[in-house]
């Protein structure tokens, strides 16, 4: 069964056991697995390790695309397999090791991992484990729902692992869009110029020779964990669609707006879902993940193309889209994590992109990542990547979070990951605040007064005036610029005490 | 004289005076100006439009490519004249101005001004002002000793002022290489694979109908204010080369390590000049301008290449590279500011960049702009643009300003331009913490043992250690992260009450 998705024939006794497999990794070792938003994550050589921890030492530093299901990253933490782990992880066991400091997690923007292991600057990956669909007749690895950073570590490890998944189609094949820069000082323009353009092989070209060990396995991706709609997140699309519709009737944009990306999550997916009723037309995507409102938006019509590196789907919409791919095939393309997110064709294409933050300040830079500024929630992913080069950078968040007791906009975001730089737009269910081309304090006013919970309001104007009345291009006072986040952190609400006392 | 400045005969009679030019300003106008690090300015339509104000309501929007010389943003402030500016400015009157809320100024990075000015993000600019050096027989553009956003404000603007500079040589035409991005959806891949590649023209193509006014001139651009090396300086320069030197001999960089970039001011300048007696050959630079470090690498030969987008010089280098431009010319480039800061470059070129920081704190996010949090210095420049992109992205600091009581490393940063994900390496004058792959719990004890001056350094060492107590992969203690800041502001010193009374 599983020897037709080996098409080197000389490949096939290297099949052996996950355990057999996982003892090609060793203690201390860097081990860079696939996965990327919980899709085309490994589905038996993590366990095995986990296992092995029980009865020898065994820490590694352990670098994937994004994040992992399975719950991979909670029994390798559990294990204590974890020494160190990059660029991105969602898993709540991890991420209490790491806020305990035990885990040392680098946060890093998705499109550089790959850049800094290539020049050298973090330590090279000794061991790749990387799921597939199938290996070609010239040993080039076929991957699954992910590319991540999969085709990198294949590349540029000493031994590749190959978790061939009987359960992926094979009709996956053709998906995938695999190419690099090449190492400077060589580098030759990314030729990629539109969404839909196919720059490089449908499989990961490597030496066959590196591959030391294949495990056959059977077993689903997780599902995405992302909420459907509410009447918040739907009251957030509703304020970005006017806002575009108007972009789109000055002329600044066309009915066929940019190229969009979404990032992870309720929210985000939220908004993409209720661009399905919206008037625009021949939609784009160059995003890092495709959520279920991409199915939707391709089922709609609305979309035409859509480009990125994982496809992330609930239980039900991921087996519609793997067993109906030919409904699909013509226009999807799944990338690795450096083009999709690459500066370069980012900055070029103009993307309109739309990621969550946790908390943004009156002046308008957001905290994707630090919860109370101090605890890691996931990371930065490719946030910064969208943020920074896009045409529209939008960031959307609820206004309040906990019932209320925290205001997502406050005074000073208690942790900086854009800066007012690389914010254009904040959209809560209470409306959109336009900052293009507006200094701090016109930003303040306009995000105090649109963005906002009216419980807020008030306590941010007065911040805002108290501060403004001292001075400076962005005024704050200093003394009681986090006194939001003690308060909550003390009493449970950023309100303050007075307003409870009465 | 200035006729054969002026090649296309029938513009000779759009010759008129600075007065006369200005009256092509009006009241609510955007107006762009070249001037890019005191290089390059008009010398004399903006001081006619200051006298103009004090007889009529005139306040404009001013854009330019960077910072002006020749008091050129005193005198506007002083008029009154400015109501906005953007994206970058460095004058003391005018600072003053933007920090009492009075002008309305909006810092950007600098390869973005144009790019959203080109898709309508921002007000368009109704006149440009443009210093040049000649206009060609086509009606072409020559600018002078800089570039900036010249070429995008005089193509993009409905009417345009050329300003001659009679005091600027003729052997100037041929330094620049004019060429842009084009307009989005059909954007192509920008050619540029290397700093000495020619990509463009030699002057700015515009319609000559567009040329409203030219205005003769003959003044020189104001000298550089960056102060020659000290003590301090050289240490900095002193720890990077050794580190530059540990990473060729690793087999991480070549001797001819990557295209350099370096940040207006005294510390970046003192850095590269300390490079003259580096063992380092064929050094090239990709940076947004050139300073004395640059002309004294070129003449001592370390250096084959520098690209730039301006040259700001004391005045002593400055005439003596203004009147040997022979010596200089096939090893020199000027370069719009969207070219020389552009992340698609960048990022295939991967740079050294070295960037000055005001503050950095004990995680590595860095302010580079905000006087205690508040207040504006000057503006983030290029150094996003460079520090995002870079192959190693370098900061230098002092450890210690105002004679101690400030210290440049802090527990937190009062305000944010990079964060701890755009920052590898720190440099101070006690030493050097490399960042590259560590976690923000390790960032912190290399960033306190290698670059804080020893009189903070426990106290460091003691807010982290209690910090981490309370847990989190940014471990912060939230109540007192500015309290430096706050003690400096009112008592005049950072160290704490208690050591100040021992």
């Amino acid at each position: 069964m599983y020897k037709e998705r080996i098409r080197l024939a000389r490949l096939h006794d290297k099949v052996v056991s996950a355990d057999e497999a996982a003892a090609l990794i060793r203690d201390g070792m860097t081990v860079g697995m696939s996965g990327f938003t919980r899709a085309g994550d490994c589905k038996e050589v993590p366990f095995a390790l986990a296992r092995r921890a029980a009865t020898e030492p065994l820490r590694i530093t352990l670098m994937t695309g994004a994040s992992l299901g399975n719950d991979i990253d909670r029994v390798l933490a559990e294990a204590d397999v974890i020494a160190r782990r990059l660029p991105f992880q969602s898993d709540a066991t991890l991420r209490r090791k790491i806020n305990a400091g035990e885990v040392m997690f680098i946060d890093q923007h998705l499109s550089e991992t790959v850049e800094q292991l290539r020049s050298g600057q973090i330590a090279p990956v000794d061991v790749a484990v990387v799921e597939a669909v199938a290996i070609t007749g010239q040993g080039g690895i076929i991957p699954s729902t992910s590319v991540g950073n999969s085709a990198s570590f294949a590349m540029l490890a000493r031994k590749v692992i190959v978790e061939i998944n009987l359960n992926m189609p094979l009709e996956l094949e053709g998906l995938h869009d695999i190419c690099f820069p090449v190492q400077r000082p060589h580098r030759q323009p990314i030729p990629l110029i539109a969404p839909e353009q196919r720059i490089g092989l449908p499989y990961i070209p490597i030496d066959p020779e590196k591959i030391a060990a294949i495990v056959i396995t059977a077993k689903d991706d997780s599902p995405s964990n992302a909420l459907p709609p509410d009447a918040g997140t739907r009251s957030i699309a509703g304020h970005l669609n006017d806002f575009l519709l108007h972009e789109v009737r000055a002329g600044k944009l066309s009915p066929a707006l940019q190229p969009l990306q979404a990032g992870i999550g309720t929210i985000a997916n939220a908004v993409l879902h209720g661009l399905v009723d919206s008037p625009f037309r021949d939609l784009k995507m160059y995003s890092e993940v495709l959520q279920d409102s991409t199915i939707e938006l391709l089922d709609a019509g609305r979309l035409s193309f859509a480009s990125a590196s994982s496809v992330t789907l609930t239980r039900e919409v991921y087996r519609r889209f793997l067993y109906n791919l030919d409904r699909y095939r013509s226009r999807l393309l799944l990338r690795p994590q450096e083009i999709s997110n690459h500066p370069e064709i980012l900055r070029r294409l103009g993307l309109i992109t739309i990621n969550t933050a946790l908390e943004c300040d009156i002046y308008g830079n957001v905290n994707s990542t630090h919860v109370g500024g101090t605890h890691m929630m996931n990371g930065i992913g490719g946030s910064g990547d969208f943020a920074r080069n896009a045409h529209l950078s939008v960031f959307v968040t609820k206004s309040v979070a906990k019932g209320g007791d925290v205001s997502s906009i406050v005074p000073m975001v208690a942790h900086v990951d854009h800066t007012e730089h690389d914010v254009d737009i904040i959209v809560t269910e209470h409306g959109l605040a336009d900052l293009r081309g507006l200094a701090p304090r016109e930003r303040a006013r306009t995000i105090i007064a649109n963005c906002a919970d009216p419980q807020y309001r008030e306590l941010l104007g007065d911040y805002f005036r108290r501060a403004s009345a001292r001075g400076g291009q962005t005024p704050h006072l200093l003394e009681e610029a986090l006194s939001w986040h003690v308060g909550f952190r003390d009493r449970g609400t950023m309100q303050p005490a007075q307003a409870l006392a009465a």
